[in-house]
């Protein structure tokens, strides 16, 4: 299969492409399988990738893929099957399309909405060139709820240029897909099956200088070769939006009766334990009975937040706006405004988004919403542009916000209660699992800390979050055995400091753990705090670099928080 | 006029009104004349303000305005007629509306696209309390085009809440208004001129479940009071688009002739100075020429940015994408992807929206961006929502960021002309106003400092960008004065830190300077870097509030830049 390209698929029958579907299903659910990963998707792109690459020219033709974790069939299908089986292991083939790893990959995506924006660059630096190959943006209907394809759609007529975008609609974001343009483009579906294609239109998508075709049964490998053919001729006039219908999890009965659960799932090799989204589900649906102030917000994956029963038990709280990180953060801070409780649950990676927002709209504002961020620090196997580590970084200079980090799964829980009579803006963060328990929790108040073990005076470890203070309690352990006993201090607030603990130490040697970026985050406050004072102070974080794919613990290991590299530096320098 | 109500209002003549509008118009004139801030925006406004005054209860009923900037007749006729003199001087009425000054003033903006948004969340709040206000969002043709207002409709029938949206379609963001969005607005406008409004449809705005009213004079207060009444009746039962046109400046024929130069005007106490904006367009102009793979792009503020000549002299290679800051992020990104080289010119304030694309679509593919960040530092009288002072703290931890600080325009020159060759993400972030020249400018590497001054080994000053520097070398002065000569160095990369230079300090006390906030900024990576080594590392740099509104050196000053502050510390420090 490494030797198939354009050319050699073009030779087939629709039979045989058929079949070659069927081959291509089987490995993705293989590797998927074995290594985790994005699986319905995926197994509903098969036959329109194949229609892509017999009809179109890649490498020369250029397709991005919105988000980007559907594009397997396209890198089985160009050159990369020989590496399918390392898919997102460390050192192996991305999970995501990335420049580094094929020429037919033309853009690095993994946060949704900006493939026809990254189409609209590429069909204008092609212009200036003088060139004329083809420009594809591939996009799903969950996506395509995002602000940012109205801002390129808005630029297409103005920067004079052409591009195809496929509308893959599927009906589900990772949770069902929500909205108005959803609803327009299930519009669309249901004329398709009442009257031929051919007279049908979809004037919103013309307004903006798009020719509309569709809708198509994107799992029908004739018909996608059939109309792209078309489509293509058409290419060098206009643009053009192609909406097809796909089956999320086509081929495997399970997939297609359970998309949202099968949208990404495990590697074998993950670890039963309790996810801290379980644990937000499980008492804010407590503290919503009690207080009919509390609403929850989420864009697009209510499930793996662990929203879902909140969603059911109170529907009139409970708002997924879709993949609007943006709007689903003004949303809360409006409705803070008005005296509700809002929380919104959010991966840390996705949260990005809403930096601007939580800036201007919550901070300055100075208003009492609550951030939990799920799948903070190092996340895995999704690589580089999934990783949770900017979040400390990027809220922690932000005036009037309190960042708080648990260190298990039960101060978590007294978190959370305590964000329910907090007055401010507060930001929670915390990894998928919960692996560890440190025991009793100390009564949450703002900016204390807790003293976890008292040490001989010389070193203290500051650690913030349960990875951090795993690694901190393991490295005190090792330097124990060397003879030195540190004080290790669960740094529960990130923001704002515990002063009083920090101007009591007297430790003259400071080291401090977290599993976020070194610039920025818990560590250099530390060094702030510390700078004129004379004391040492010694961050363990990871150092100036994007966080390839992995497994979290060797991610983490090879980054820079390792207990054996902390007892190391410890004993070294006492 | 602080005794004006709606009540009051409703009493008065449409001729009264008439009358009114012009005293208003008259009040805006003089404050703006004096103290700087949005004139044609606010001309443009008074009418469609008064109307909605008459019409509507305030403060029971909830209004946001989008940007916030056009909010003046708002302030006028809420109490707020006596204080108007004071606005946007340091303590005085915002430019912008503020929840902390009236209870008129519901949710506070300032950056674009918001409204739509924060009306929803209102609306949804007003609904689970019961209650059963209005709540209207006032939104220009300008702001449309962002991203968020599509995302913000996409959830208006999934909340199930009412609002009105009200269009100001006045033609104009601060540059004229592009996109399809604009120009279908225009259609709609050149449609009612032709026939009558009341069968007139929008079938774009009706997907998303509004009801389409319009075009209306904006500026004809009884059509506006009429309009306004007939809406107000039917907002129990569903959302409603009006849309109005307004001549903004309207009123004044120099502002209607000049729109985009009387968008914002400085105060009467504006030094004569070089812009760095002016410096920028120059330069960039020079080296297109050499150059074809350079582009520009700007969000809907070109002039300002000082590339008003780009635009005309390679109008291909040029893009207004409107107010639009993520989309124009990646649009950069992509033709960088294809081997062209853009620039990206925009506020401090503003790139806060593009901060996810910058992290992942620009540093994580490692492509040469060149981000010109102009009124970057204290900006002044906008107050807390455009001070520029987050750029270093948030763009340092990027991997992959090269971050340059100017010295002054020559040096400036000088980086523009580097980053033409420079081959990975560079920001260059500088303040609107060059007044210092620091003599000649070091060849640029990324990365290495300049000395500007020796002292006798005891202590080193490390300032970046022009004002930190300035304040530097005076502190040095005065220490200088009490026997201490101090080294000050020009530390014009905060990322890469010059670890050269910094390894070979002798000085004992480093001292940093920034206009920037502390956590996170330079001073904080100084700290760090030296937080192991025994060194004394003293920050100066604005502590962890918002900075509200002022002339910019009073507030450098008072939040934490000032040469004497400096020059104590050192003094008795050493």
């Amino acid at each position: 299969m490494d030797n198939l390209n354009g050319h050699a698929l073009r030779k087939m029958s629709i039979e045989e492409l058929s079949g070659l579907c069927e081959e291509l299903r089987g490995k993705i659910k293989d590797a998927v399988i074995s290594n985790g990963g994005h699986l319905s998707s995926n197994l509903g792109m098969v036959e329109l990738t194949v229609a892509l690459h017999y009809v179109f020219d890649f490498p020369r033709d250029k397709v991005v893929f919105d988000v980007g974790h559907q594009c397997y069939t396209h890198k089985l299908l160009s050159g990369r099957e020989s590496g399918f089986p390392t898919l997102r292991k460390r050192g192996g083939l991305s999970g995501f399309p990335k420049r580094e790893e094929s020429a037919y990959d033309c853009y690095n995506t993994g946060h949704a909405g900006t493939s026809v924006s990254a189409a609209l660059g590429i069909a204008k630096a092609r212009d200036l060139a003088g060139d004329d190959y083809n420009v594809i943006a591939v996009i799903g209907d969950g996506s395509f709820n995002n602000g940012l394809v109205y801002e390129a759609f808005n630029s297409l007529k103005p920067l004079g240029t052409n591009i195809l975008v496929i509308i893959n609609d599927n009906g589900m974001s990772i949770s069902p897909t929500v909205g108005s343009m959803h609803e327009y483009l299930e519009v669309l579906s249901a004329d398709a099956e009442e009257q031929h294609h051919k007279t049908r239109r979809a004037d919103i998508f013309e307004k903006f200088g798009f020719e509309y075709d569709g809708v198509y049964d994107g799992n029908d490998i004739a018909a996608m070769i059939d109309v792209l053919t078309g489509i293509k001729a058409k290419l060098k006039d206009r643009s053009v939006i192609l909406h097809v219908l796909t089956k999320k999890g086509k081929g495997y009965s399970f997939c297609e009766d359970n998309p949202e659960a099968t949208h990404g799932i495990g590697g074998k090799q993950s670890a039963a334990c309790v996810e801290y989204s379980s644990v937000l589900g499980e008492k804010l649906c407590e503290l919503a009975q009690k207080d009919d102030k509390i609403v929850a917000v989420t864009a697009a994956m209510t499930g793996s937040l662990g929203l879902s029963d909140f969603f059911e038990k109170f529907p009139d709280r409970a708002m997924d706006v879709g993949i609007c990180e943006e709007h689903a953060t003004i949303l809360c801070a409006a409705m803070a405004a008005q005296g509700l409780k809002p929380y919104y649950a959010v991966y840390s990676t996705f949260l990005q988004r809403s930096f601007d927002e939580i800036v201007i709209d919550i901070c300055s504002q100075n208003l009492p919403v609550t951030l939990c961020i799920d799948r903070a620090g190092i996340s895995g196997a999704d690589g580089e542009t999934h990783q949770g580590v900017f979040d400390l970084s990027f809220l922690s200079f932000i005036p009037n916000m309190t960042v708080a980090v648990p260190k298990d799964k039960n101060e978590f829980a007294a978190m959370i209660e305590f964000s329910a009579t907090f007055g401010g803006p507060l930001a929670i963060r915390y990894p998928r699992a919960c692996t560890h328990d440190f025991g009793s929790v100390m009564p949450i108040v703002a900016g204390t800390w807790e003293k976890l073990s008292h040490g001989d005076g010389r070193v203290a470890v500051l650690a913030c979050g349960e990875r951090a203070i795993a690694c901190a309690v393991h490295a005190a352990e090792k330097a124990s055995a060397g003879g030195i006993a540190v004080s290790v201090i669960n740094a529960r607030f990130v923001k704002p400091l515990d002063e009083r603990m920090l101007s009591s130490f007297s430790e003259g040697l400071i080291v401090t753990v977290e599993d976020n970026m070194l610039a920025g985050g818990f560590g250099s406050m530390i060094a702030e705090y510390f700078s004129d004072s004379g004391k040492r102070v010694k961050i363990f974080a990871y150092r100036d670099s994007f966080i390839e794919q992995g497994g979290v613990e060797e991610l983490m290991n090879d980054y820079g928080l390792n207990a054996d590299d902390i007892a190391e530096y410890i004993l070294k320098s006492v």
